[in-house]
């Protein structure tokens, strides 16, 4: 009998990482190469589709290409394509799922990063069987995918999940989409940045340079050296984070939420404060139900092994056949 | 051939609402019996029973009998029950599902009122055809029904869906759940009231009287009076629901969101400042493309379609069987 391989490709501003992945999560290849170098998104499909061909030689007598997974910024799952990504370099509407499909014969997908590492939760990661989850990626902004019934909600044009840019306070943070409040001001990388700023100026501390020099790792490590403010910035992005998961439980009311990201490395430091928030605010029906759990996929090789899970998701390929 | 009917079952703290529908709506027979009439629900379930019995005999040649639905506060779609519904005499976990169906012979299905009437709004109503939608009930509380990838989102435990309890304001008004903020209580005729009555009292206006006997649709005559509170108890209550909508779609992006319920009546009064609240609040990318509707199922009928509903969906008739 063939195995089956996957080809996974995730396509970010600055590289766009790409590989074979089998059906077990086991990654046979992974390259990357520079997104910026190819002025046409064609010029990039040929590329890595080049690099795969050559790479599934060596499989060809035991192994088959059953299908391409690809993630991308803005990522129209129902149209292929991706739409006028502001980070990417290409203009206009990218068929990307055609070139791709067209070039390698079998059959691609698409859907945004945030999705595709919520589907990886579920195919390879701590969300295996569940039906009802929330995937929540805290990196430089915060990305989300939920799972409903057993399936992503992508909503009617596929951008749905955007729990980054609920507003929490009205009056509150300046957002980068122009708006005030929302929850990836304060529980993000830049968030967590800002907090703790705010409690050294506010502390009238002049730390004009180490303001400047503050990323989340950063502040992490003076929280692990008992820095109060570190601690208290961490404290206050589980305040909030606590809250908008409470309030995300009576939409969909998940089995588990699952944290991703360089902050959900910080563990009790986040995840108590967090875990915290999150009871106090949960509706009763809700409470000591509701696990908040950091992600069991391996963060260098989430996104190769999402844009893997969105093939292997759409092909429905029964668990006799792996 | 032998044409469907379903039997419908609301049940509500005060009165249960039975009759049979066939598949295009048309309600053949509906009765009200007295709730809390009945100490057992044994004995609900079989006066219920004999009445859509002795109605089904004239149809008995020409139509059967394919399922029965049922609408319940507190109902669990999963385990087919009633769960310690506060508003109920009945104690404990009622089998209703298991009771109906021995009793009638034929397969049943129960969820709670708000999805009843947002399935009802999808096979019946204004969202028919439509596969994600919000559907948002103004009564005394503010229930709600989240359809995505055009099913139901019943979460983990079938309690998903309760978008009245999220807390819009950590420190605002004090909710019955017992927690502060909570939607419903800005949004929904007991908010309304409240709103309507903080006016008054701003401008110390002694109407002790006058906010006793207030109701929302005394509220709404007076805005249609050119009452200036009760047009901005209206207009309050818009900002705050479309506030909150607006964040909603940040979840799972619908087509369209719909408002049912007495306070839906009120016309522009309510989708007014609601639809400016939601456009201004809304992330760029969702601006201009998401409908605020009325409901388009009649008030009076919407519980017993529901719950037909609720069969008809389940059993997913064909439309050439209909």
């Amino acid at each position: 009998m063939m195995h089956q391989l996957v080809a996974a490709i995730d396509i970010g501003g600055t590289n766009t990482v790409f590989g074979l992945v089998d059906l077990d999560g086991q990654i046979l290849l992974k390259e990357t190469i520079s997104t910026g170098h190819f002025p046409l998104p064609e010029d990039l499909v040929n590329a890595v589709c080049e690099r795969i061909e050559i790479a599934m030689q060596p499989f060809s007598a035991t192994h088959m290409l059953a299908g391409v997974g690809i993630g991308a910024p803005n990522g129209n799952y129902f149209n292929g394509t991706i739409e006028f990504a502001p980070n990417l370099k290409w203009n206009g509407v990218i068929p990307l799922v055609k070139l791709f499909s067209e070039r390698l014969h079998v059959q691609a997908v698409l859907s945004n990063d945030a999705n595709a590492a919520t589907i990886g939760e579920m195919i390879f990661g701590g969300a295996k069987g569940m039906k009802d989850f929330i995937f929540i990626t805290l990196g430089t902004g915060l990305g989300s995918g939920i799972v409903a019934n057993g399936e992503i909600i992508l909503g009617h044009d596929s951008f749905a999940g955007e729990i980054g840019h609920v507003i929490m306070f009205p009056d509150g943070r300046q957002c980068g989409c122009g708006r005030r409040g929302c929850l990836e001001t304060y529980c993000s990388a830049t968030g967590i940045k800002r907090t703790y700023s705010d409690l050294l100026m506010s502390r009238r501390i002049d730390t004009q340079l180490e303001i400047q020099d503050t990323n989340a790792k950063y502040i992490y490590e003076k929280a692990l050296m008992g820095d109060q403010d570190a601690v208290t910035a961490f404290d206050q992005m589980g305040d909030v984070l606590g809250l908008a998961l409470a309030n995300s439980v009576a939409y969909t009311r998940p089995e588990a939420i699952f944290l991703f990201g360089g902050l959900a490395m910080a563990g009790d430091f986040i995840f108590k404060p967090t875990i915290e928030s999150f009871e106090r605010n949960l509706l009763n029906i809700y409470k000591n139900k509701i696990k908040i759990l950091p992600s069991q996929l391996d963060e260098n090789n989430a996104a190769i092994l999402g844009a893997a899970s969105l093939i292997i998701k759409e092909l429905n390929i029964p668990d006799f056949l792996k």
